[in-house]
């Protein structure tokens, strides 16, 4: 008998069938006594449906308008699968985001949450009624509807799940949990029963778009036991998404391999080794509302230091211009760039205590001829940019150099 | 300077181009200096994919998870249009039901509105806004959302004019006003410039389907003046419905012909002519869920009577069915009926003032050798039942016969 907040994506409630789906698997649930209050997306593609209406009539739509508009995507779901429950007979009720309440501020399309209201939900589940509300929504102090932005009802799930002090959140997604590494790219990578909530906000910065990275820090912060499921498979415990202090049990000290291909390099060479350089470089690109990701300054010489730093893909040629538009004021001899590179990075607390990964991951690179460009490290990640010929390579001989193709959990 | 509320249908909020249309038609009356406040259905078709998708999963689908359905149809008019204004430099914001509030009974899919706060909506008036309102939809005392069923959205255009006190509520329908009769029937029918609550009440129910008949009983309760007009047609005052003490202006005596195809006859002879007898032969059809029409029973011979009632001709063979089970119990000699009639009903308030109306309509009809099969009066309409196949003559005649083809209107 535990209370347990469920969410389920788009594609899992894509259609009807799918609600009928979910309806049984909740039914299944409900039967061994437990709580449930279940959040859920809008059904695949009809967020984008009414977006494509939006826009048919507004370039840029009222931001305010625009949330009234896509709010009803979660609220036909809601009544969709109370509905499907009551079809087998389940007690269930919806909730949309004004009915909760789930108060946010008033930043349209990117809302946050501010205060929920457990009081109608927890009578209703004292009921014995199945508590269904709508993700991604909620509503303002001068009662407009609000969204949290895409992905949002991920953090809708959780943030219910911090409000009604329930025993664990389970995000049920396409994929069965989180894991070692991209399994397209290295077959025998193997789902992870646990992982720390700081390693999933690396791995999910980093491109296992698992689960939205909000929602993530908002578990961290209240301490919310989340876990990762598919919705697809009737077994499996998915991942388990945990806190620190919890690992009592041997664990590996790297979880996971990430990587990015999404990544441009951009060196700025010979530039005065003086303060203030770095900001008179970014500060344009900056401006330009351009996302800068790896930033790299080695130590120079003669007065002079050589300056790097990757973007996505999409900006190189834009950061570029910006670039040689400055490159006399910056007194940088020579711009050198590469848009055919990726980033890899190794993932884990343990590294906290265990000296050498970092050296382990260089010379297992080095060992296959791989060039290292960029390096950049954090706390519990390294992270390296390699050309993009051979990302997969790399990916490939790290995941079996640090052991992650053998279960070694507890 | 007037405070008036518009309402306009699904198919004129149809698609995004038409909502455009109407934004601009609601600019030139702001322009003109009008506080508005609209009323929006969904977009034609929206209700009924809604509602697929609900049987879908159930037969007989909750109601009020229905309600959280269907009225996400509304949600999204009222944010597309709020949109389509402000993209052309109009302020407008748009209210749910619940926002409003419309506050209704609990009956989810036919809830009847009780009451209505105007103060939000007054503050956006005075603030220079245009307000603009889901119909159809309400909100419960327990905060659960309402609809007040299907074509409600005039009901909620009636019931804000009413609440707000405005000048004038305008129906915009793909129609440009009440006609004398079908113009498809009768080329030389003319459009009413008035017409009177009473007399639209028994032209609408009589099948001229302009207006909702509940909305229209609600604007006469309340002293609401509403005019219905064309929302495809930039001038055209329409038809304005007026009370019947407004009526100074020498007026047709008949204002309009209505008819109405869906009829079936049925003639139950011979029986005893005694009391109960009407209950015992429409009592079982009642219980059975079938609606019954005009009732005639005439004064019978010998102890015995005959008695004619009409019914959908889709419950043709249903209440055939019944009757003839029944047939022994209540004694009658014979059951006569015909699925091929229809009605034809001249509706007037003149009618109160005028005698010889009805005499005038039998000859009329007589004249073209036309047989009427039954007669129902009330205060302003005479009914006949006769052959299908005269329908068309005998709407033709009488429209003729009653100076309908010309205008009498002050």
């Amino acid at each position: 008998m535990a209370l347990i907040v469920q969410k389920y994506g788009g594609t899992s409630v894509g259609t009807t069938e799918r609600i009928k789906n979910v309806a049984r698997r909740i039914a299944k649930w409900k039967a061994q006594g437990h709580d449930l209050v279940i959040v859920v997306s809008a059904m695949s593609g009809e967020t984008n449906r009414l977006i494509g209406l939006a826009k048919d009539i507004q370039e840029y739509p009222d931001a305010r308008e625009l949330d009234v508009l896509v709010s009803t995507g979660e609220q036909v779901t809601i009544g969709l699968l109370a509905m499907a429950l009551k079809e087998i007979g389940v007690p269930a009720k919806s909730y949309c985001g004004w009915q909760v309440p789930v108060v946010t501020d008033s930043s349209h399309s990117k809302a946050r949450i501010q205060s929920i209201d457990d009081a109608a939900m927890r009578a209703d589940l004292d009921a014995g009624q199945v508590v269904i509300v709508a993700g991604f929504q909620g509503i303002d102090e001068v009662g407009s509807i609000t969204t949290l932005g895409r992905g949002g009802s991920d953090t809708s799930a959780v943030a219910l799940a911090a409000a009604l002090k329930a025993d664990e959140c389970q995000i049920y997604t396409d994929v069965d949990g989180v894991y070692t590494t991209d399994p397209r790219v290295v077959p025998e990578a193997r789902r992870l029963k646990t992982i720390t909530f700081e390693e999933m906000i690396e791995m999910a910065s980093l491109g296992s778009k698992v689960l939205q990275i909000r929602s993530v820090e908002f578990a961290g912060k209240y301490k919310v036991r989340l876990r990762v499921l598919s919705s697809f498979e009737e077994e499996g415990e998915g991942t388990l998404i945990t806190f620190e202090e919890d690992q009592n049990m041997e664990k590996a000290v790297v979880a996971g391999i990430a990587f990015d291909r999404n990544e441009a390099r951009i060196n700025v060479k010979g530039v005065p080794d003086k303060p203030g350089i770095a900001y008179q470089i970014l500060g344009p690109i900056a401006d330009a509302n351009i996302e800068v990701d790896m930033i790299i300054q080695n130590v120079g010489e003669h007065g002079t230091t050589d300056f790097s730093f990757t973007v996505p893909r999409g900006e190189f040629q834009r950061t570029l211009g910006i670039l040689r538009d400055v490159q006399t004021h910056i007194g940088a001899t020579k711009i050198d760039a590469d848009d055919k590179v990726a980033k890899i990075s190794i993932v884990g607390v343990g590294m906290r205590s265990h000296c050498g990964i970092a050296s382990t991951m260089f010379r297992t690179l080095a060992e296959e001829g791989i060039n290292i460009q960029l390096i950049s490290t954090s706390e519990i990640k390294v992270s390296v940019l390699v050309d993009e010929k051979y990302l997969e390579l790399g990916v490939r001989v790290l995941h079996k150099a640090f052991g992650l193709d053998q279960a070694v959990e507890a």
